[in-house]
């Protein structure tokens, strides 16, 4: 399958990738720009180097090119593998001989640096520095080791993809036999996992480019060790010592559900703790229960997604309830303004919902990759492509920001980069490779499955084409050209029906509405046979008002408006202060004004709900009043709104999702 | 003036002070009790003994009775005071020969352990223990050792007055004359202030005693001081070093305004930082104001009062909207399920209120005292008498408090003590002194203020009596008879009209309601001469649904339920799950059945109104629904309601304050 993404939304967002994103991130971990850190959204203080990256450095120290200590984040490499998994999708869209040869030398750098067993963890490597000295895989719950090299696993794998470049897939390859000689199931072999979720997606990936079973069975052995024995962490923390060795002191303290070590996997029913790490652990989980035909482990996967999108998971597909932790609360607990929401953590959910995708064609899987991606997955960069969010959150006000604790992380503007700068490059990794979360192929039974509506040209198994054309998200008609050549046999192409559109759409094929195809779990599926077939789907973008459960305290009598999979918001810049005051009947949403203004925000779809708005009492006014004697007065006001993604592009102001309605 | 209470609703209150509090505080004081302490709700952690509070012990150690090292918070002492003053105040009402035989041995004790300057805080005073070798008054930000001294001065103060105790006085006295000598504009003495306020209002209450000037100087002084070197603490604190000898280490990092020390206190504007010490600052603002006269102090006391009470109180009088600090945060900023609320900050502006009432008769300042005393102020004591809320949220949920950290400092259940064990002895020294709240007497100009309405005897200048009777809160027909010696000059009665009654009230007097008083600043003013004059108030008790401010973003477009000064809660066990689901109408609030419900919670007035609530979705439905496609059914209902004050006695279930309207 080669996907080429023609889609005028994504281009534009994968241009400044190219542009703005590689070349930054490049900048910032050689240590030629200097970064203004932000204090850490989750509160966690740590006395790093807030000025210099010193990411590459500690490669170059690691491999003897020059002196220093190991300065960072445990996790610093990280950055530099992410970064050049990032360049690995951009290759594919967008051929940069210089950019190529950067990330060659710098494969040689990682080359140079691996240790001759093939373990590569810089702040364990480095003789000086504040971990030196510290023996591997001692002290899992905190080293992030496995979670380094995860993430070099698949930015090798990415790279050799993107270019041939067998060095990097060598240097994966030798982390997997690494781990492999010191993880498992036999006796003098450690029996645990490492404290983030990372390497055992990593390990099904570089299984999938390999076939090595040695790195799928390796996968297979870290999810399944998680929990089986709780107290791991806590044994290993202890044979460490008093604590004066610790990498993140407080962590002794935090629950086994935080690192989802608090039993064993499939006893796991509900998604705990660190949002990333559950979200990075799930998508492993899929993968491997798709590799394996694990049926069990497939229930898991399934229950905790279930558990995520069901019960966890705000309207703009963000999830992780409090920064306390960077944490999910529990069911149906999605306070507005409080939350973490991170970036990471959306991006992570797009991970496992493409994982999913990969097991079964299910509507609701595809729903919300398609949440994410055209909101919290993408809410986190700003339109200039080098400003950051961490915290994405559905209310925000600068005066709570600035003067209430309990709302000091939430930002109100995108920060340049971040001391622990995971969330940049996972969203430019995500919108990179956006042409992976497209198509589903299952050549075995002969099955194209489109499930996101994202322009692009398509080259499938016996050179089957597909041109999907659209202004989506704009825009709710979608064209797909199916060409198939002469003599191949009968294939399938499913078509995702969105759940919002399930009561309004229209499949017209080769002209004809006649002929309905069958809808099941979310997908219409329609023959393809040799020749060109003509398939025009619509879709319903009218407004809508959308409820939320009422089991969510937070939302409780309260709409969001959406258009198609976008969730709109308003800011105070757009109408009157303060936004609390409108309330947005649910009946008159769909009459809303809808246009597309090219000159906002690089061009929105722009949106004037019919609404009702509270007169304001001013500050003269008593703080309580009888509100029979004093019932306040509600005039007909238009609310402006912008799609959420867009938000905090324009001034510092008052933000909101959820307003106030009829219901 | 000499007032005995005789209402229903504060003698049983009373009571519990006497049978309940005294005895079980004196044992927890004297390590007769273990005590089992829940984590400070505050979040700050220190590591104390949570086991045996070492108060009373710390005194004997300073007096050379026994050997040990100080125990305890800094500010230990301040329990012993607190114990004896609210001992003190129930003598006047409570006669105990063995309880007072106790005040008489623990003032001897205090005696002794006081050094002989004058000088008394035991964990400066004894030689081993954490706070050992530490010279007095060199880290007055985190030292409390004024703090501590003022709460003595309050209990030998209120001990003289209740027993004629002359070496309660003495010690104060010696107290008063310490600081004197350390502190003042002088050359040679220092110029700070106490990071905690309280000397403030101790050495006004010690100046209106003793009339010596010094004292009121002195208090002068140290509300002046504060805020004209804004880095003293900071210079204090470089002084000590390098922070190893911090009492309360992440102090230093606090703002000034956490303290009241950003500027000088007639340029402070705003109510900031610490709750308590803003209202007990403010406290002793306005009791030095009316003393010295100064209408500059004076127009910073009403300016500070405003801004606390127009723009940053709750319906139920609680102050201080995070935990964070235990801290105000910004104007109308009042979540309702994260914040502080403590209890103490409700006594302290009780405090303000009757300062600010001696001042002048304004209306405000009495309806601010009652919304707490019924209220905010007695919602931190269990009907037990035995357990105690520091943090009086207006919404809970147990499942909130347990699995979200951001509101894990709200607890669902009343505990038996803190580690700082400030609240407790607060509430019951309020409660134990409620006939000083009643009235403000201006002999003067022959004025008598009659402020509350708490059914009471008393006795005024020139023989004057008033019998105050009534059922209040539960009933609003009040009952003044007035009884004037012959020969006696004219008086005047003045007669708060609470704002909640302000529109439907009547007075008869003699049986007549021919002459309407006057209303002025929210008091009726009524002559009284020689002989008896009866004086009848009935008051709207009507069941009212208040709404707040435009202004206020968590209270917009809600309701809460009032009945006339008692604010009221619907708790979940005596409704149906969840009750967010419940919309009260604003229009048929008046039309609720009211009860009177002898068995329940000991005596309250039971609420039902009319109320609509939403069909449960069930955990089956999706988490966002087309609000159209899925609008929700609402049902007639009516939502049972109970005095706020009363929550948490029964089950540990949801409550709610503020509800969803028609607004
Ligand atoms: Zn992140
Ligand atoms: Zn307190």
């Amino acid at each position: 399958m080669h996907v080429t993404v023609t889609s005028p939304f994504w281009e534009r967002y994968r241009g400044k990738v190219v542009d703005k994103v590689i070349p930054y991130q490049w900048e910032v971990i050689n240590d030629e720009r200097e970064i203004e850190i932000p204090d850490d959204p989750s509160g966690s203080v740590q006395d790093i180097d807030s000025t210099w990256s010193h990411a590459v450095r500690n490669l170059r120290v690691a491999a003897g090119d020059i002196q220093s200590d190991f300065k960072g984040f445990v996790f610093q490499d990280s950055d530099v593998y992410k970064w050049l998994e990032e360049a690995a999708y951009s290759l594919v869209y967008k051929a940069d001989e210089g950019l190529q040869e950067l990330c060659d030398r710098l494969i040689d750098l990682i080359a140079r640096a691996q240790r001759s067993d093939g373990y590569l963890d810089t702040p364990y490597l480095i003789g000086s520095g504040a971990f030196a000295g510290r023996r591997p895989f001692t002290q899992l719950q905190q080293s992030h080791e496995m979670y380094v090299m995860g993430h070099y696993i698949e930015a090798g794998v990415a790279y050799y993809e993107a270019t041939g470049n067998e060095q990097a897939l060598e240097i994966a390859k030798r982390m997997g036999d690494c781990l492999d000689r010191h993880f498992g199931e036999e006796e003098g072999k450690i029996h645990g996992a490492d404290g983030h979720p990372e390497i055992e997606l990593a390990l099904a990936r570089l299984y999938e480019v390999t076939r090595d079973d040695r790195y799928l069975k390796l996968a297979v052995f870290f999810i399944k060790v998680r929990g089986q024995d709780p107290d791991f962490y806590d044994k290993q923390n202890a044979e460490i010592g008093d604590g004066s060795t610790d990498i993140f002191p407080q962590m002794r303290a935090w629950t086994h559900e935080y690192t989802q070590t608090a039993r064993p996997i499939n006893e796991q029913n509900t998604a705990e703790g660190h949002a990333v790490r559950a979200v990075y652990l799930l998508t492993g989980i899929a993968h491997v229960a798709r590799l394996t035909h694990d049926e069990k482990l497939k229930a898991t996967a399934e229950r905790l997604w279930a558990d995520i999108v069901r019960r966890r998971m705000y309207v703009t597909g963000g999830i992780g309830s409090t920064h306390v932790g960077e944490a999910f609360t529990y069911d149906y607990d999605l306070p507005n303004d409080t939350l973490y929401a991170e970036s990471c953590a959306s991006v992570g959910l797009c991970f496992a919902a493409r994982q999913m995708l990969e097991i079964e064609s299910r509507g609701e899987y595809g729903d919300i990759l398609e949440r994410e991606i055209f909101n919290g997955a993408i809410s986190g960069m700003a339109l200039d492509g080098q400003h950051f969010f961490y915290v994405n959150p559905l209310e925000a006000d600068p005066q709570a920001s600035r003067n209430n604790p309990d709302r000091a992380h939430v930002l109100m503007r995108r920060a340049e980069w971040f001391g622990c700068a995971c969330c940049p490059a996972n969203i430019a990794r995500l919108i990179a490779s956006i042409d992976r979360y497209i198509y589903a192929v299952h050549e075995d039974r002969r099955e194209i499955v489109a499930h996101q509506f994202i322009a692009n040209d398509a080259e499938f198994f016996d050179g089957i084409r597909i041109k999907q054309e659209s202004n989506f998200p704009w825009d709710g008609h979608i064209h797909f050209t199916v060409t198939v050549p002469d003599g191949v046999a009968p294939a399938k192409l499913l078509i995702r029906i969105p759940e919002w559109s399930s009561d309004g759409y229209g499949i017209t094929i080769n002209g004809s509405e006649s002929s309905q195809p069958a809808v099941r779990d979310g997908f219409a599926s329609i023959g393809i046979r040799p020749g060109s077939t003509s398939i025009a789907l619509s879709l319903d973008m009218s407004v809508r008002a959308v409820r939320a459960n009422s089991a969510v305290r937070h939302d409780v009598r309260k709409v969001a408006i959406m258009r198609g999979p976008v969730v709109f918001c308003a800011e105070e810049s757009d109408n009157v202060a303060p936004l609390w005051n409108y309330r947005v009947p649910s009946g008159t949403a769909p009459q809303s004004h809808v246009e597309y203004s090219a000159n906002e925000l690089e061009g929105v779809v722009v949106i004037k709900a019919p609404a009702f708005r509270l007169d304001d009492d001013g500050t003269e006014a008593p703080l309580y009043m009888n509100a029979s004697r004093h019932a306040p007065a509600e005039n007909a006001e238009e609310l402006k709104m912008i799609p959420y993604y867009a938000w905090a592009n324009r001034t510092v102001d008052r933000m909101q999702v959820w307003f106030d309605s009829d219901i």
